[in-house]
């Protein structure tokens, strides 16, 4: 492996796992998951970081693939050399998520609706199975043991990640040793976050060939905040309308109607409250105040839960105005925070 | 007029407006708006109070129309004999929008799209004139004018009914001493708000035909809160799923896609900003603290800017937890304050 720095270009890998029984009871062959690494493996094996993607997001966590990019991963402000989550110190991993939403993005490696299915020689579709949270998390740690890691020094993620991190510590217990989740909730899906997954794929149900624009341009507002609105448009509030709209077609172009389906039903079932007395990992966890989409009382109630349930906790709060993106581009406020978590 | 009180039966009357110019230049004809009264006029005719409804909302703002009738209407708890908005001492009056959406409940009486255009003798349908909420502001000043009342004692309203009350403010001077709005945010719309109101037609741009069920749905859970959700559907989560879809189905049994779409238009186009100079009424704005759609941040900076303009403005707040709708069912918390501030 290359080690990583922030000048570094990153790579995109390939793991391929044979076969995974899925949640649903179905078998699923020939799952191919891109990932990329940042830092060095050392000897040991013990100090590998796992990070779980948002639910539009990809194995991009950090870096650039070429000089000439003009974002570098989402996490860039804090994943690299020197960084909260150091790579002078850690081996970190990203990965792709079964399914994940982006199929026409070249740097994303999914085995989901647009992949061909083994059986037929064409692609699976809306037939694709059902997919839990869970199943993403077995084939990532096959990806992890293919490398030699059994243990996780962390597992960390925003958002659907943080919600991927609790099911690594519910799953394999004290083999994940660290969780941190940003702009997370609770142990289990709200109810009323249920219901904006509802309005989510409304679109989609409503009209197949344009709905994904809608779908996304509705995934776009929620991660926002009225007060992001109000500062990006209060010269031309009715800007909004076409910016958002733009965001949402560039989205749609590389995105899948079937895997957003697939990805949302996924987060709408996520729930690790019966398994959570398996986590022994310690948690951080850093929700956003000005979050519309995971709404700061969710955490609240989430972590007196995970206090309640004798899990070992701690709470720090992001208190920007940007609501739940904020969890992607501002968590370097909070460096010294999840460093020292990461110790 | 029949003298009112909370044992006393309403009745929907009717007032038809010849002709009004509309903001857009168009003349519209015979506009009918239903209307209920509560109370006495006295004989100065200076004892009226207009109540402007909110976005999803009839003339019943209070009363019941039969013995038997299950539910008052939206504001009982504060109007009626000895309540906040004391029908002992006010004429209360409370009126339908033009493009009112519940075309199909026979107690609302409209002039919108399902009506029939003179012109043509066909329903309108999407040919009825884009309208503005200023437009709805006239035509009711006129039924008031034809009731005899040049003066208004006090225009108030939740949510769109406190847009309408600033406008009426704006237009007509020192003809309103008073003005209450509740769950209200600022001046004018704001951007986070235009993107939400896109949401709300979305589903109607996408399919026509099953659209509606779908709009009411996300302007269902706008209105609620992430803690309302919580606390009715905690023990069985995917419930919120179904029963948010039959509020949808039962509302848009008797609402119209077209008049969704021309008030969604009102809605987004409303500002008082540049005639705020002219409003001289006192103000009493109560935003909810846990509202998700005008969420409290528009009430702060409105607030601010009123006071800027040097407008006679009072912020009281509501310190529930249920959203936007506790501006219709839990307003009587604050009815003291109400009471004072229309003395």
């Amino acid at each position: 492996m290359e080690p990583f720095s922030s000048n570094t270009i990153v790579q995109k890998r390939v793991f391929t796992l044979p076969h995974l029984e899925l949640e649903s009871g179905e078998t699923l062959t020939d799952i191919n998951i891109g990932y990329e690494c940042y830092g060095t493996l050392n000897e040991k094996k013990d100090n590998a970081v796992f990070i779980a993607h948002y639910f539009s997001g990809t194995s991009h966590a950090a870096g650039r693939y070429a000089e000439s990019d003009v974002e570098p991963g989402y996490w860039d402000t804090i994943i690299g050399s020197g960084k909260a989550i150091d790579t002078d110190r850690f081996f970190v991993i990203a990965a792709d998520c079964i399914a994940n939403l982006n199929t026409g993005n070249p740097q994303v490696v999914t085995t989901g609706p647009k992949s061909i299915n083994p059986k037929t020689g064409t692609a699976y579709g809306s037939s694709f199975p059902t997919v839990r949270l869970t199943d993403t998390v077995r084939a990532h740690y096959s990806l992890c043991r293919s490398l030699g890691i059994e243990k996780l020094h962390a597992v960390c993620g925003p958002s659907m990640g943080s919600m991927q991190a609790l099911e690594w510590a519910a799953l394999f217990g004290d083999r994940v040793k660290r969780v941190f989740g940003a702009i997370g909730g609770g142990l289990a899906i709200e109810p009323y976050l249920i219901s904006l997954l509802d309005q989510w794929v409304m679109p989609l149900r409503l009209n197949r060939d344009e709905g994904l624009v809608a779908s996304l341009e509705l995934v776009t507002i929620n991660a926002l905040s009225p007060n992001w609105a109000h500062n990006m448009f209060k010269r031309r509030p009715f800007a909004i309308t076409e910016a958002l709209r733009e965001v949402a077609r560039t989205r749609a172009a590389i995105a899948d109607a079937d895997s957003f389906l697939r990805l949302a039903d996924a987060v709408r079932n996520f729930s690790v409250r019966e398994n959570a007395k398996n986590i022994s990992a310690k948690i951080l966890w850093i929700p956003c105040r000005s979050d519309s989409l995971i709404f700061p009382e969710f955490a609240e109630r989430g972590v007196a839960e995970m206090k309640a349930l004798g899990l070992n906790v701690e709470l720090e709060w992001l208190e920007t105005d940007g609501g739940h993106l904020d969890g992607l581009s501002q968590l370097a406020q909070l460096a010294p925070t999840i460093r020292r978590f990461l110790e």
